[in-house]
């Protein structure tokens, strides 16, 4: 797979995007113009770093508003697209994109534009280029791909061919298959863009909300099999206009985007249909985790997450023969306290560890993506985790063993306790991490594309601080599940304000609260309105509602009536809080409707901690 | 007016919430569900805290899906609404909003939905409660005021009113004349909200981009002038969802809102019609501004900008008599050097002078409006200016005197230079602030209600830090036009990523760029790649080209090819550059296309600068 992107993708100057797009490992980009414009470096010297950097310039674009116009105006496209034509030469670029008219055409006729795009083709011949006409989804008079091919039939010349972008044509629900009766050699440039489902116009939707592929709500890997049967060979490249990634570092994006394409290769190689196209590999597979196999809380002072783990149960297992860490489990839940070089770190959640069938390619596969590596430091004797850093900096490990069995590595931790055989907490329901509104659209690729789980659909909840996204990455059988909460763009760099949390499973959420408040566990304090508002929504027994307020829990239940979901939350310690849960019924949400109590309880806990303080 | 404002619009906590709609102003307040539910105070607490506060508790909202409902659902509604009536007279609340159904309605039919609602007001009135039924905008069956009004009058009951909000019937554009056919006494609540011109799924629109009055596109005057001609004498209230609104500081807001209603109060009053409504008073009323009275920068050394002065022919007038102020002029352009108390700031426009018509008028329509005063230390025998801190931190003054008449505070600057007859400058032009996302929307509201200013349509220019957009707040005849330009979040907080910028006026800029040159100014390095460009854009003769490229002017022209705009940049010292700008045959723009050259060349300086500083 040739893979190549806009320069428009990413923020920066055009020498900073270049050699970006070549450290992440793209082919070739294309230029667009606005970059070259206010480039300081001239066309010469652009055309010498791409050389020099491995990078082929695959596309000039975008030329605007060139066919459906009058004689006047048309010799008028023609001079301006001498001079574009002229600079192409010197960029050494041999195609470029001329976008379905918008603003200046005042002739719906397709022989019109058709004998316009043909003079415009003769015209570039003469320098070697050739135009890759593309229906823009808002173009004024060619707004669908098959009118623009029909167009390009009809100009009949060498140098016109189209250019299919998959936002303009799955946007307005055009269908792909008939992009198959294109010829591939007449398919002179692809580009990609995802996008989420949104209801706007589509321009704005377009310029603001593209989404690399994977994040998005559309089907790429379809999309580009259609194309791919038609034997086009040139790039598979990526055209993104999205506010986020303009702003932030360009690097990041660069690997992000490749990172994109590489799951969009391994998509289509298993897209059902003939055999996988040539050249297109598939990524090595170890399916989604089976489970977690631990979190790992770190800190300075890990002392009050033991205290929390003590009272609920949880059994100390010792300490790691070589590290300053900790091992606490109940049940398949296993948490690792960290205190290594965590000076002034207050607990969080440092790292995730998963069950998987196959480690080895799991790691391979990883690698192939891009992603970055984590590194936890070993001895002889211990085993060596692979791991990936996800985009918020949580750490992320895989390691092979059966569900149920204990992994190898907790033999790792020395003098501890032996677990009992029955324990209220029986595993980890889900970990919560919170994102800054900058990384979670390459969170959310990160997660489909290394661990292979699916995103549900995202959901907002109120906060006193203003709303929180969450976005729950999957997998098919729900044994792992991490809700990915956006905080409010007020709130970036606060990593506090928006606390994660860990969320363990139980049997009996009634008797483990209870004998949790025994030994001393603080609970978020939930209000009294809260269970008012409960017992009017839902019709509940005074005596259930009673018990729920007396421990602090809180309570959902599935739109069909059959699931139910009981909970309730510790008190945060410094960016961390945990959450018990009983699930009844099948019940398969996250009780995001109490989500607006719990951070308004939150919120009163800080300012009260605040004012202890002060 | 008695003036109102939803929780809903406010951050917080809901005893945060209601102590600043109390300190703001505020008569009254409605109770967003989620925000008591929230709560830790018992409704008692509440009902108490509003008393003490001055604050009528005006609504309990919403209650969901009452009607079109069949017979089961129906006994569901009336168990849990006489839950919500209970709760109500502990609150004191005697009306809530009942929304029209989005979710379980089953029957579309106006005399089922009205005999349900009869049976509900029936209930109602047993609590000494109103039901006010609203349409909403995305209502199953009901989404339109005027069928909402059928139904509640097919009801027939004294306690089922209307309640009308201007985003449910403005945003479907329906028409608000039919309001007049309402009798007032049973219109039981008024909510106001602007908007946006968006094109997206109105219930999106509804839930993040509403505004509060003055701010978007609605006519809300003409809005509530339907309402008050039904005989209406219910609170006007607020109810905005903002998803910015719910994330900053809870008292802006409310000091914000507040201004918005005290505004739109005015509006009312000078709408065309019968006279105004009682109760509704006008502001004190002095236009927009004449022109710019001076422009001050503020720095701990203006050394920098001396010289920069300096070299386009500014005129020193001499220090203060009583500050480490410095004047400078050329024409009618005034810029005051201020060095007091600025250890450690870098140049950054501190505070902009206006001349207008009746300075006092205006210092009574900004108290009016709960503005913030600004403050200058005066002497005796010292011209005492009026001034407002606008939302972004900038001081705003204002003195009374002519068009082109030197004003009496210059007097105070002694040991000057006599400015020549004429000068290459000669007027401010503009003044560009850049705006935090967070205050744009009440920077728009600041400088339409104080200063009378009107807000032009919004532009979007890229930056390689990602897309910056600009609204500019002109006068009627553009003597005055400050371009408010909002930079992408993820450089909130560095205040120098993003420059402020005064532009000024000249009669020959080819002069002036020449002469400036030879005395030492540093211009902003445009690429040669703009020019080719340029060139090519608008077939410019080959001489004229080589001259803007040698003095690194850059050019625009109006879509009609009249107006045509050179201008030209300084480097950016501290917070600031200068933009020297001829405006021929009546351009009236920015050079907003030039605005992305000029961003990556001044990245490309500011990297210079720091690399030197290495």
């Amino acid at each position: 797979m040739k893979t190549s992107i806009a320069t428009v993708c990413m923020s920066g100057s055009l020498v900073e995007k270049l050699r970006a797009a070549a450290d992440a490992g793209f082919d070739g980009v294309e230029i667009f113009e606005p970059d070259l414009i206010s480039a300081p470096e001239s066309p010469e010297e652009i055309r010498s770093l791409a050389e020099r950097l491995g990078l082929t310039l695959d596309l000039y674009q975008p030329m605007r508003d060139v066919e459906g116009v009058d004689e006047a105006a048309f010799r008028d496209v023609l001079r301006r697209a001498e001079a574009k034509f002229h600079l192409m030469r010197r960029l050494g670029i041999d195609t470029v994109l001329c976008c379905s008219n918008v603003t200046t055409a005042t002739i719906d006729d397709d022989e019109v534009s058709a004998s316009q795009l043909r003079r415009l083709g003769g015209l570039a011949q003469d320098y070697g280029i050739r135009i890759a006409f593309e229906a823009l989804a808002w173009g004024k008079y060619i707004d669908d791909y098959r009118r623009a091919w029909r167009v390009t039939q009809l100009a009949d010349h060498p140098a016109v061919g189209v250019c299919l972008d998959s936002f303009h044509i799955l946007s307005r629900g055009h269908d792909p298959r008939a992009i198959e009766g294109i010829p591939g050699d007449r398919i002179f440039f692809l580009q990609l863009a995802d996008a989420p489902a949104l209801s706007m116009d589509v321009l704005s939707w377009s310029r603001h909300h593209r989404l690399f592929p994977g994040e998005g709500s559309f089907d790429l890997s379809g999309f580009l099999t259609h194309v791919l049967r038609t034997g086009y060979d040139g790039p598979v490249s990526l055209e993104v206009f999205n506010d986020t990634f303009r702003q932030i570092d360009v690097q990041g994006t660069a690997v992000h985007a490749r990172r994109s394409l590489r799951w969009l290769e391994d998509a289509v190689t298993r897209s059902p249909g003939p055999d996988a196209p040539a050249g297109y590999a598939s990524l090595p597979n170890s399916g989604a985790p089976s489970g977690f196999d631990f979190v790992e809380i770190k800190a300075e002072d890990t002392s009050r997450i033991e205290a929390l783990l003590s009272a609920v149960g949880f059994t100390p297992r010792g300490k790691h023969r070589t590290k300053p860490v900790t091992l606490w489990s109940a049940g398949d839940a296993r948490v690792v306290l960290n205190e290594q070089h965590a000076r002034d770190q207050v607990p969080h959640i440092a790292a995730i560890g998963f069950s998987v069938r196959d480690a080895a390619a799991l790691s391979e596969r990883a690698a192939e993506l891009g992603t970055p590596s984590a590194y936890r430091r070993t001895y002889a004797g211990e085993q060596l985790l692979d791991g990936a850093v996800a985009p918020d900096g949580t750490e992320i490990f895989w390691s092979s063993h059966g569900p149920g069995a204990e992994p190898a590595w907790t033999a790792e931790f020395e003098h501890g306790a032996t677990p009992p055989h029955e324990s209220p907490v029986v595993a980890v329901d889900h970990v919560s991490l919170g994102q800054p509104w900058q990384v979670v659209d390459e969170a959310i690729l990160f997660f489909s594309s290394v661990l292979e789980l699916s995103a549900a659909s995202s959901t907002e909840v109120a906060s006193p601080q203003g709303l929180v996204q969450s976005r729950v990455m999957q997998s098919a059988d729900g044994a792992v599940r991490i809700p990915l909460n956006v905080s409010p763009p007020i709130l970036s760099g606060h990593r506090a304000a928006m606390p994660q949390h860990v969320a363990f499973t139980c049997d009996d959420i009634v008797a483990l609260a209870r004998s949790a408040r025994t030994r001393g566990l603080e609970r978020l304090p939930i209000p009294q309105n809260y269970y008012d508002d409960l017992a009017a929504r839902f019709d509940l027994d005074d005596d259930f509602v009673a018990t729920l307020s007396e421990l602090d829990l809180v309570f959902d239940r599935d739109g069909d009536g059959d699931g139910e979901y009981l909970h309730f939350y510790t008190a945060t310690v410094g960016n961390l809080f945990c959450e018990f849960v009983e699930r009844r019924g099948g019940y398969g949400g996250y009780g995001a409707g109490n989500a607006p109590v719990r951070h308004s309880a939150q919120r009163a806990g800080a300012a009260r901690a605040d004012s202890v303080r002060r």
